[in-house]
């Protein structure tokens, strides 16, 4: 038997291309003491992900050419010397794009036998908790405020303007495209949406928020970041979550004009932060989205492609701005 | 009697010179119902002041040709038309640059007889004020930790340093000159101070923070702010107060690169502030500042001119950091 696997063929130079993988046959991987042997039947592909392709990354296994690409998967445990992770478990593990994969035990998440574990690579997973804890803890939007979010349409950004709704904010996504806004009005019950590639977006953007911005939840820097300033209300608060309009380039532009005047004149507060830093809080978080996921409260929006070897493309695409929800790949 | 008032005769294009600015002899004010005539004695002259001669400001009263300029004095109560500040009484007003001026009597703040009336433009005044809550309500350094200050010979700049050393944190200057960063060191108990006209700024700045920076007191903007970034720790704030590197000019340069993408790397939080919204506590707060001026352990400097129509040079050389501590007009 044969593992399949996406490896990163070589580190893109500015923007990322299909080619920059390729697919392998390698050995089927053997398992040692308290490990277990995955079969990946989905992996999440997330725009962070080519941040690390940047090349600037120095910790153990960045990701480099000849590597296993990196990222999240769900799949079913088929081998195990772990007592309490028995074969036959679904788990969650940074598989990386591959079919099969070895981990100790500690590094695996089982999730509950009656959950759907696509949810676990998306609204209960990493996109999940940061819409949770950055919007709820570190933006706090109170009932009433409106609350901008950018790239709107993708993993993170979908759930955030849902999160807000639910308590009571003013939920206004910025997208790049007509069909998305409609969507995240229509369908997520956005209060409103814009294309940030039309023409007039500023104009667009004033125009949604007449009350200006209480709370701006920042997925792309650059552009959005600096047109969003411009609309911040006196007190406002900036959840600096990330910067996917740099991500896919070896330029990045400079960061918006205005900083940090626009924060002292308007008294604004900008807090980056990474979900990592509340993984002892989890599964309280956990708890809560499922419970606004079986309301019917929160939605959940899959852009789902078939096939390990599509999973190139649609991370291209991706970058692109190509997915509604978060882009799941189904491993066959 | 004649009034000498400096008048703004142009607002700047591209750096201020004294050009910008005539003195004048005007009519005598008369007062009216409530309102006193204060004679000044002594003016700040504040950087901030340049950014309201860049022609955007929209108040009314805004700074424009043919007006006053604009600046907080201490002086003299002349003649009283109001009951709670009698005649003898000294106050401290937005007197502009002139000798005699007019206000109601609400707009006017008594001080108390036996205090220096010069403390009232600097470390009892609005100075005072900004360092306090900026760097306490804002920044809350812990003890240990690393403050760093950006124009730390300026009038607030060279305050917060010991406000800092006051509550137990490492005080670490950056400033225009290696006789200010001396000063600093030396006279105000800075534990560092680097000189950012020094070649080697970075390098420098790096040798004297080796554990990082925990709190960044931000003067300035620019390649200052961007230099602090590059040192902040993981979770560290930055009170971003100022922005005098780009006051002085109509094409401010572009802001620091790696926002938003550093303050996520680095859970920072960037926060703006105005001291105007702690106006409640003013009172509070400077009596905890003078309790520290008497004890001897906050030093106000201040670093004076003498008479009105030597108001513009020092105002221009202000602004390319000539100044160390506050500077103060002396109005003969």
């Amino acid at each position: 038997m044969q593992n399949k696997q996406i490896l990163i063929d070589s580190l893109p130079q500015g923007k990322l291309t299909a080619k920059n993988f390729r697919c392998e046959e390698s050995e089927f991987p053997a398992i040692g003491e308290d490990e277990v042997l995955i079969k990946t039947t989905a992996l999440i592909i997330s725009a962070g992900t080519r941040a690390g392709l940047q090349g600037s990354a120095s910790y153990a296994g960045a990701p480099e050419a000849g590597r296993v690409m990196n990222g999240t998967g769900v799949g079913e445990v088929v081998t195990s010397n772990c007592d309490t992770i028995p074969a036959g478990s679904l788990v969650t593990a940074s598989t990386g794009w591959q079919q099969y994969s070895v981990h100790q035990g500690r590094a695996v998440e089982v999730i509950p036998a009656d959950h759907d574990p696509v949810r676990y690579l998306g609204a209960l997973g990493i996109s999940g908790l940061t819409a949770y804890f950055g919007l709820l803890e570190i933006a706090a939007p109170k009932p009433g405020e409106t609350v901008l979010v950018s790239a709107a349409a993708g993993s993170v950004g979908h759930l955030v303007g849902q999160l807000a709704s639910i308590h009571g904010a003013r939920a206004v996504g910025v997208c790049g495209s007509d069909i998305k806004a409609k969507v995240l009005v229509e369908k997520l019950g956005f209060e409103a949406a814009v294309n940030y590639k039309s023409e007039d977006f500023r104009k667009a953007l004033k125009n949604v928020t007449p009350d200006g911005v209480d709370v701006y939840f920042d997925n792309t820097g650059g552009m959005i970041l600096g047109s969003a300033l411009f609309r911040m209300n006196k007190g406002g608060r900036i959840a600096c979550c990330g910067v996917v309009s740099q991500y896919d380039t070896d330029k990045p532009e400079p960061s918006p004009k205005g900083i940090p005047g626009l924060l002292i004149n308007k008294r604004l507060n900008m807090n980056g932060f990474l979900v990592f830093d509340y993984a002892e809080r989890y599964a309280e978080a956990r708890h809560q989205l499922l419970t606004w996921l079986d309301s019917g409260e929160l939605q959940f929006l899959t852009d789902e492609v078939y096939g390990l070897e599509a999973a190139p493309q649609a991370f291209v695409d991706l970058l692109s701005g190509g997915n509604l929800g978060s882009r799941v790949v189904r491993v066959n």
